[in-house]
């Protein structure tokens, strides 16, 4: 069975040496934050992830979702597990304290659903869900419905979920058509089918409040003629008293690939009723301002798994014994040297401690600027961090999903035959991890925004931003000895701004040419955003070794594991180039049929 | 459900139009081979594949092996797909007239065996294991045991097995522990227990011959200590009639990622009468023998599953309606355009086919290479032929299975989250090829082949092959207008000659240099490979255009996927070359527990 053990000492690092903190000061989430209570925080969701969910991953696996007309009951223990994670307050970890919730910084939130989803990403749906629904309703609710709903699901009694794909459209969520008809109390009568509704229906908790996309009746065609609307699974009164239940069913849950204790569900609304949140058809811009934090935590999904495949992989190329190393035995008194002495076996452990600890990196150093954006006090500051967040969310999404299936893939194959055996359990990470490339928007359509909307933004201020982060920590990292690290760092930067310019002319020629470049433009972004995040913590580790300050061994392989990602990923970077400065004429060009 | 076309017109194009067959002219297997036969055996194999096996793929993956005390049940289908796999003479297709085969050519059943595997891997571990142990004995067999136990192989009546694997060792099989003990009439009683034994028991065949590696009481520690067996399930007498059962017997099956209905096989042996294959302390070498062919049908296996995940991902694409080109709508009259518009649907579209059609042609001319090396008269020609197909055995292995895993994994990213749902199926091939990078010697271990072994072997001989036919095909392309293929793939020639030359001086000062570099180089070179394929295809098709000779859509669309390869997927060997010049040090350097 895997083992998991929460990333704590990486996260004391990355908090308290490596993000600058310093501006969130002054944030009201900020105001009882101490170096001390992000520790205990997170050793207290350590302990929940090791000891409450890692151990039910397999059994989800194992049993999955079950339906019976209408009812989907969830694998053995997951009732338990979330009675645990409810009488613990974490669904109130980071929600907002006049509906009950602890109000803590978002980026701690991060580092806490990053260990829930190393220990069982499938059980994270339920509170994920929840916490997406509360977001929809925090931000675009009125203040009489934030009072109605969002105690209960702060408080975890209640459930949530979004519904927006219908059978012939996911991406493209112009089609839908779903319909709501007003009522004359000002309510709407609901009538459609939505599929893949993860965490549609289940008996984990006493109610469970949907978020619905729909159309009017008189709505206009397209994006534009969309709204919003709360559907809770039993009616609410005006109290947030519990009554009978609403028109909508569960009409069957999917069989997937992985994820098997997530319910995927067929949501029928058979005129069930609903209330509109926010304006009439301005349903798609309210779900958009949800799906950005969606987007996030979607890629700390990702780098979850990722972590944890690592993980298990480094502790079974220590202890399987096969083979000698290349040089000769380095354990003669053994039968064989554990294969972690073998070159190959290494590469691929030290690429995915790289890409974990990197994208741990950026994923928390963007949380903070998100806290920035949403509550800092200077419109210039949330101005500032909200263009590297616009930036960042589609590279987090896409990238860290990616390298959740590259990672997973190379912790199985670490494993040889017995990563292919389910018992061993690694193989399920793998499965896992895959719809994390899709859903949230898939990465073709992040890689897109990226190119499309991201990199032409403000005139450019988007993306500048990071140029602006990347300047001012080169600047901050003058030692000559660092300079292994800061020079490929500065020519993968240089390479990223020409290319972006290249682009930026050839796709106001062809839009065609910003869709070609899209995906290696959004690696190649990736991998340089890392080299920044690498560099960073390779200043910090190198400075702390050369003042002799503590934890030697830790700061020693942070350093050697930047090495390895300037020797051996960021050269990535030249062949996505040469790929993107091949333009869009190799991909348009071959007719449909000989696609 | 899936769909399963086979490649029936990229066969006919590759066998009668882009392979040199005229060395193989006087080869005993091509005695009778005519284009029409080659064309006729395909249709009907095709024939087998898309009616009898196909349907059968998604019904073996939800109903799985089931084992009861010893025995092993198929899934619903399969003894019917069995037999009519036998009644066809498949078992027979390239085997050993002497002893009832067909005697067709390899490459024949190269080609077959892609469809075999697209339609079905799974079944095909039945007929594939049968297949190696059949060479194992035709092999290394005395006279004698080769007409007791190849007649009824050929024919279908029984099947065989490959016993290598222990609980302890998989790679390092010089740990082996299975215990075989000459009795006095010359036979052996065999203990141990073997793991991973792929179609170790079912109730397909009347009999099953188990080839099993284990260690005479007074053998040499080690590799050099190993002998090979015959254990059959149930006793074979000397004119070849089956007697009571043997002391064998399946203790348990594995539950996989993927291939649930090949029957992955726990075998107890329990003092089981053996018979010797080939010489005392000479099984490694013999099961080598086996296994270079078996390698390059793992890597067919691959390339077989690529194939039909890229055909359903084509079909999708095609057919999805969501959103609208980037150009504006290509199909004003539907509610939105297919999603093949998209650029980067079609990036993955043409990544794919790049990489099916490429491994195709270079699996094929592999093949004729190896029925060269067999066959041919002139030993010189067998040598030479030899050294290609040593120096690609590990590049097709581990390669086309690297593009098994891309391959499918860009089909179900084409798919968005239908991909995901099992009802869909191509997640199936996702869960299916997974194993082939690691069984039949992990991949790592065939990039340690290739830099360890054959850059070096022969004095340089064997590496010079590829460079000898490289340089023919490129003196054979003068023409200016092909110059688009040939100028990037002698580029890349160059890069990997400079490369391998670099590899093999730091390889002399250090081993591990071998190791670090060894996956990235494996790439490098089978990029390289597929460059010289497509330059070669396109040569033709650019010269069939010219002539206006038949087929116009079926030659540009060659065109196309090799422009698309060469300015898409060839500049990979960029980034390759970069981080294997970075050496080994990032990747010796870090401790043992920081990796």
């Amino acid at each position: 069975m895997p083992i998991y053990h929460a990333p704590l000492e990486d996260f004391r690092f990355l908090f308290h040496e490596y993000l600058d903190l310093e501006p969130c000061r002054d944030l009201p989430s900020m105001a009882e934050v101490t170096p001390e209570l992000i520790d205990a925080v997170l050793e207290e969701g350590a302990r929940l992830a090791e000891q409450v969910l890692q151990p039910l991953n397999a059994v989800g696996d194992r049993e999955g979702c079950r339906w019976n007309d209408g009812a989907v009951t969830l694998p053995t223990g997951f009732q338990d597990a979330w009675n645990t994670y409810v009488a613990g307050g974490w669904p109130g970890l980071t929600t907002d304290p006049e509906f009950g919730g602890q109000g803590l910084p978002g980026f701690v939130g991060l580092a806490f659903s990053e260990m829930v989803n190393s220990a069982n990403a499938s059980f994270t749906a339920y509170p994920g869900l929840t916490h997406a629904a509360y977001e929809g309703i925090h931000q675009h609710g009125a203040p009489e419905q934030k009072q109605r709903f969002l105690p209960p699901m702060v408080e975890g009694r209640w459930c949530g979920t979004m519904n927006l794909t219908e059978p012939h459209c996911g991406t493209d969520l112009g089609m839908i058509r779903t319909r709501a008809e007003r009522l004359d109390d000002g309510r709407y009568r609901i009538s459609g089918t939505k599929i893949w509704i993860t965490a549609g229906e289940h008996d984990l908790a006493e109610n469970i409040i949907h978020l619905v996309l729909a159309r009017t009746p008189d709505a206009p065609a397209g994006t534009r003629g969309i709204s919003l609307f709360v559907v809770p699974k039993f009616h609410v009164d005006a109290e947030g008293g519990i009554g009978e239940r609403n028109g909508v069913r569960c009409g069957a849950i999917e069989h997937k690939m992985g994820q098997a204790a997530s319910a995927t569900c067929e949501m029928v609304f058979d005129g069930a009723i609903g209330e509109r949140i926010g304006e009439e058809n301005r349903g798609l811009a309210c779900m958009f301002t949800m799906m950005n934090a969606a987007r996030l935590v979607t890629g700390i999904q990702g780098l979850g798994m990722a972590a944890v495949a690592h993980q298990n992989a480094a502790a079974f190329a220590a202890e399987r014994l096969q083979g000698r190393a290349l040089t000769g035995p380095r354990f003669p008194d053994r039968p064989a040297d554990p294969i972690l002495v073998h070159p190959d076996v290494r590469r691929m452990l030290l690429t995915s401690r790289a890409l974990v600890e990197g994208c741990r990196a950026l994923g928390l150093y963007t949380g903070v600027q998100l806290e920035l954006e949403q509550s800092h006090a200077d419109a210039g500051q949330r101005n500032r961090a909200g263009h590297w967040v616009a930036l960042m969310t589609p590279i987090i999404k896409a990238f860290f999903t990616d390298v959740g299936t590259e990672v997973t893939n190379l912790g199985l194959q670490v494993h040889g035959g017995a990563g292919y055996v389910t018992d061993t359990g690694v193989e399920q990470f793998v499965r896992d991890v895959r719809i994390t490339q899709i859903y949230e928007g898939t990465n073709g359509v992040q890689a897109l925004d990226l190119v499309g909307r991201k990199l032409v933004a403000n005139g450019g201020e988007t993306l500048k931003s990071f140029f602006d982060h990347a300047r001012t920590l080169l600047d901050a990292t003058p030692e000559t000895e660092l300079a292994e690290f800061t020079d490929p760092f500065k020519s993968a930067l240089e390479r990223l701004q020409d290319t972006s310019a290249w682009i930026y002319q050839q796709m106001s020629r062809d839009p065609n040419e910003a869709g070609a470049a899209s995906s290696d433009y959004l690696r190649m972004f990736a991998l340089t955003a890392l080299a920044f995040v690498w560099t960073g913590q390779a200043a910090i580790a190198w400075r702390k070794l050369e003042a002799s300050q503590g934890r030697t061994a830790f700061y020693r392989a942070k350093l050697d594991t930047a090495r390895f990602f300037m020797a051996r990923i960021l050269p990535d970077t030249l062949a996505l180039d040469a790929r993107i400065r091949a333009g869009a004429a190799p991909i348009m060009q071959p007719a449909d049929d000989s696609l």
